[in-house]
């Protein structure tokens, strides 16, 4: 496995590879690889020739109140972990090579990032966008790779690729979780022990709705009181939200006659922690 | 030459293309070509195995008092035209296939696109950013070739292509004029007798900066005063802007000590012209 650190060498990587035939697939991370990651790596192989992962911690994407600065990073342990999953290459640049002047470009898709994590985080999703954009422009993948556990993410770059004619086929993957049922997130290494027991009920509120559905609850209001309740009555969460969503346009649902995306977003501490469900139709 | 109208086809030939060796270029254009565009076509012609000339008029670049629906077309002369050039495929699609459902991406280049034609032209530049982005998508061309009579136009592209990675050259491309000094428009046709004729002193206030500069005058505010009065004596013409700036960052220039963009905008009736000239380092 390679590691990249420029983006003139990233193009002629991929150059090289173009001309020796097959795909290219790109797994974009904030580094700091967990299973979830690992598990977008591992799909990757199975479909390309050669394997990309992207690990830049964007500062686009972070307010000035957010933890960007204290993010957690460590490219030696994640340079061990991608190659052992089948990674390629890393492509690990530093901020100044992506964003080398005053940056005056930003792509922004309209409504999809105003409401859920978009509120909490003016700015977030434009800062995504963006550098997505620069990443397929300077990968040129065939295919990439997006968790499902940022399923407000996945539905915004679905909408970017479809309006802008990217040629790449975006792949959804399934959220991982521990054993506990709490889903893997690169934050949930600041839970202390009493927050990281606390955050189950994120998992645990997603199930309540899952069984308040299989047994015929189709009333998305009913559902979420239930929800909201269950993690009110938590130790330690606040919660940021929880709502009820069509998966694509992420409008809400009242009715979920045709499956939906639940979604919740709470604080343990200063921590925020986000999962989702989705209810499929039966 | 082909035309060709859907995305997927233009995908098809540019792949076809690129499996035989050799670039690719692209002319983006709304059509109605005239010798500005065929200089483009030509140039590109030289540089690349495979020219494509896109003709879309582009409805997110006008604004809703704007020409759009009365913008010259003529798509069949427009083959004949672009084939004697040498363009190998135009590549156009209708508003429909650009824009299937609702769009809610849009490319932004900030600052740039501001003042001089963005201030008469709110969200102009965003629409021509946007389309762009998307040609670059489908085409996904080795160089574009742009005309340097719309230079903030220009100056916004290389902006955008720099800031999110296009693996695209521009290539601007020199001002094309009639013998009279008149630049090159579609927007050409809307002028009556009178107002071709009023037109000229778009060319000769441009030149009459250039001599001032020429015999010496540094001062920019003393060179835009004499250009104004130019074209406020002048019957029939309405000044939009007279500007002397910096031809990549736009930026107004006080004393020309490093060449700088003179760029104009003037009404003649209903028909906006506009037109600009690069005083070089002596």
């Amino acid at each position: 496995m390679e590691i990249i650190r420029t983006i003139s060498e990233m193009r002629t990587a991929v150059r090289k590879a173009r001309l020796e035939g097959g795909t290219v697939g790109l797994v974009p991370t904030m580094g700091y690889l967990h299973k979830g990651h690992l598990s977008l790596i591992s799909r990757a192989t199975q479909a390309n020739r050669l394997v990309v992962v992207s690990i830049f911690v964007n500062p686009l994407q972070f307010g000035p109140e957010e933890d960007f600065g204290s993010y957690p990073r460590d490219l030696e342990g994640d340079c061990a972990l991608a190659a052992q999953a089948g990674a390629d290459i890393i492509f690990a640049p530093a901020v100044e090579e992506m964003y080398p002047g005053k940056t005056l470009t930003q792509v922004e898709v309209a409504l999809l990032g105003d409401w859920l994590c978009g509120r909490s985080r003016p700015g977030h999703f434009r800062g995504v966008t963006t550098v997505v954009s620069k990443l397929f422009n300077i990968v040129q993948p065939d295919k990439a790779y997006f968790g499902e556990k940022d399923a407000q993410q996945l539905a915004i770059i679905k909408q970017m690729v479809l309006d802008l004619n990217f040629p790449v086929e975006i792949v959804p993957v399934s959220i991982v979780r521990e054993e506990d049922g709490l889903a893997m997130s690169s934050r949930n290494v600041y839970l202390s022990a009493q927050a990281r027991s606390d955050a189950l009920v994120l998992n645990g509120a997603l199930q309540q709705a899952r069984r308040l559905y299989g047994a015929g609850e189709r009333n998305s209001a009913k559902i979420r009181q239930e929800m909201l309740k269950m993690i009110e009555d938590a130790p330690g969460a606040n919660v940021d939200y929880v709502e009820i969503c069509d998966r694509s346009n992420l409008q809400p649902i009242e009715s979920i006659d045709k499956g939906a995306l639940v979604a919740v977003a709470v604080r343990f501490g200063k921590t925020r922690l986000i999962d989702n469900i989705t209810l499929t139709e039966v």
